[in-house]
């Protein structure tokens, strides 16, 4: 007998179906009971009259049923199961449930679901991030192979930090010290200019950042995407403006439900505004009396700035562009139409900046020129600088944190609540 | 003006096209030469008579192009374009390429082609690798997800190395020790328990194994499965079969090019052969005078009895079965019908185990009695254990090691050539 799923189930069954999944909920009325079964699709009711086994039955137990699918109108979904057998299949081993999840709310901090993952995520609406999340990196490679990009796979220990050195974990490779690469960022270079032209990469990043706030995590999802043959940042802002108009599309049409367990009502992306930082720093100040540092802005900042393009603009993204190369990484391509400015942008959404991007510099002595001027030694840099030898094209490329994103499309107020098992500071369990 | 690639050229277009790409090889004649333009596609063949552009052209430049295709039976692909312009977009900074690649073989070794990756991917036959592993990895998922499986990705830094420490790389994570991840067995267990109920990931695993041979890395990607309410064993073959079945035709179509580079007919898949462990060592004995290990075959044996599956069966796979319990992993379900053994799998492809999998204990004091049987202390396995007390149901998985599947999908000789940049007990770099 094959199971069937919950959100199979349809009127005018009248025959035996098979159904697996957890004890929900349990409702005793004596004589009977409603008791409740959960799985990955969703909860039915099971309409039960043995005394004997109901007494067994405990809340999250595993359970395989057989019985007759009936019209009730007042059942969830207007159809419950009269249950003719049922076989525990996963046992319980506890006294009591670290918190409980079939009521509307969980009582338990951010801390201890995250603690108890295995149980947290038993509850539909937690599932439902990961969902939403599983459903980006799909729209993700979707649209980026739709353009001509080819995946890649780039490796996770490296031999030198040369891109901040201070911020990245080690590794005891063998007999020697390795590094977490925080980025793909030498790697998709590399491999746009050794032919694939165009990238994409869906990997891990490690930040060894003293940071543990609401929005940084020490190892995160990256969306890397680098391509070759571009004539300037305006082609990459294209690119992911077109990946995001499809994004909020695919969510649509994929995630409806999950949308809607979270209140989320995905507004259409027509234009995305691009404002140069310096004039961003301006408005911040003028309209909001909001210092910013040199060269960026905050987070507080990009929050107050947000709410700025939304009246203006009724967007809920922005590009800031522009950036000075004394802020910017020593591969970003300076913009010689403005004095001090780089060809680089990130990108801010409902107050938080979920990308970061640019052209690069792709000539060998620019780049080696570039160095020195940062005091960097080019000799630090090499397979990475010896591979601008060989006609690297221009190119440029960006990154979406996968979590932020996630984060920010359902509204969550913790980075932690869109990471199904988050590592940062304080926490390496589970 | 629109860039045009390579393979959209077709016969009849007698406009202006504008084409970017490297300068692959320059055959002079004096008054005029034919210089092949390569991008991503496909290599044309350029009419070119301007001495002076002519003699700053070097191979593997990055150039610009605006000709008119015309007909000519002679050029690759029946078509050369007469250039109307040309402009170098990225430079050369080379005395002599490490080695040439526009020869039908390359003079350099492996490790040669390794160092210079950025050199040697610039070959179609060696980007076609690449293009083979992502089309695998989008027939996976495509298939598991098809099979109501959703995509996790967890964490590859791990508080404890209790499936086996030894092997496992340290990581210095902020002031405490932690590992790199061997495999997201005990996450995927979690996630299918936790409510997801069938889950894969793609993502890196690392094993600090102090071998150095043709099939080992340090750093691999694994395709990963564990799904909840089986019955046993079999129906894990039975998925790994249907997507193998699936993998073999999804290659034929989206990889026709790339495998006849290599020249390689894939057969279709009927049925994969299911032998006992017990039963493929009696064959080796008997037909070949080959002995094995104590519960597993070895390297060579896998090589003989794959001939002798090939032979018999003719089949390219093969699934060896009922593992011994002292030989597998201390979470392996026992087979309660055949003493001794364990209701565990390890798939043979072409010579080489490319998976292992099986089904799971899922009772908690079933686990717990044989960690105590396997001198293990259960307290070191903390939230791993703990997560089986909340009826976690029947369930398993496998793991599919992506670069051995497409070396051997290719016939290639080394793991290495089908990684990108291989990590090995020398090789840091690139």
């Amino acid at each position: 007998m094959k199971r069937i799923l919950v959100d199979e189930l349809v009127e005018g069954m009248d025959s035996l179906v098979l159904l697996r999944g957890w004890i929900h909920k349990i409702k005793s009325f004596g004589k009977f009971a409603f008791v409740f079964l959960r799985d990955k699709t969703g909860v039915v009711q099971l309409v039960m009259e043995e005394e004997e086994i109901l007494s067994q039955l405990k809340l999250e137990m595993s359970v395989e049923v057989k019985g007759v699918p009936v019209k009730n109108e007042k059942a969830p979904g207007g159809i419950e199961i009269q249950v003719k057998e049922i076989e525990i299949i996963g046992k319980t081993y506890y006294d009591l449930l670290p918190f409980s999840i079939n009521e509307k709310k969980v009582k338990a901090t951010l801390e201890t679901e995250l603690d108890y993952r295995y149980i947290s995520l038993r509850r539909p609406d937690r599932r439902a991030v990961f969902k939403v999340q599983e459903e980006i990196v799909a729209a993700f490679k979707q649209y980026f192979k739709g353009e001509g990009f080819h995946e890649i796979h780039t490796p996770k220990i490296i031999a030198s930090g040369t891109e901040g050195g201070s911020e990245m974990f080690t590794v005891n490779y063998f007999d020697r010290r390795a590094f977490l690469a925080q980025s793909p960022q030498f790697y998709k270079q590399m491999m746009a200019g050794a032919g694939f032209e165009s990238v994409f990469e869906v990997g891990h990043a490690y930040r060894a950042e003293l940071h543990n706030t609401w929005r940084h995590l020490n190892e995160y999802v990256s969306l890397d995407i680098e391509t070759a043959f571009i004539k300037d940042e305006n082609d990459l802002m294209e690119l992911e403006t077109g990946f995001l108009k499809d994004l909020i599309q695919h969510l649509k049409e994929t995630c409806g439900k999950e949308l809607e367990m979270y209140g989320i009502t995905l507004p259409e992306i027509k234009e995305i505004p691009k404002i140069p930082l310096a004039e961003a720093q301006r408005i911040l100040l003028e309209e909001y009396d909001k210092k910013s540092p040199a060269g960026n802005i905050d987070a507080e900042g990009e929050i107050l700035f947000s709410q700025y393009i939304q009246e203006e603009y009724k967007s809920d993204f922005v590009f800031l562009t522009k950036y000075p190369a004394s802020k910017r990484p020593v591969y970003t391509m300076p913009d010689q139409q403005c004095e001090g400015a780089t060809r680089s942008f990130d990108l801010i959404y409902k107050g938080l900046e979920i990308t970061t991007g640019g052209q690069r510099i792709h000539d060998y002595e620019m780049l080696r020129d570039n160095m020195i001027r940062f005091q960097l030694n080019p000799e630090d840099f090499g397979f990475y600088l010896d591979s601008f030898r060989y006609g690297m094209p221009p190119h440029g490329g960006f990154a979406i944190g996968l979590e932020r994103l996630t984060m920010k499309l359902l509204e969550l107020e913790n980075i932690r609540a869109a990471t199904l098992l988050p590592r940062d500071m304080n926490r390496m369990i589970p």
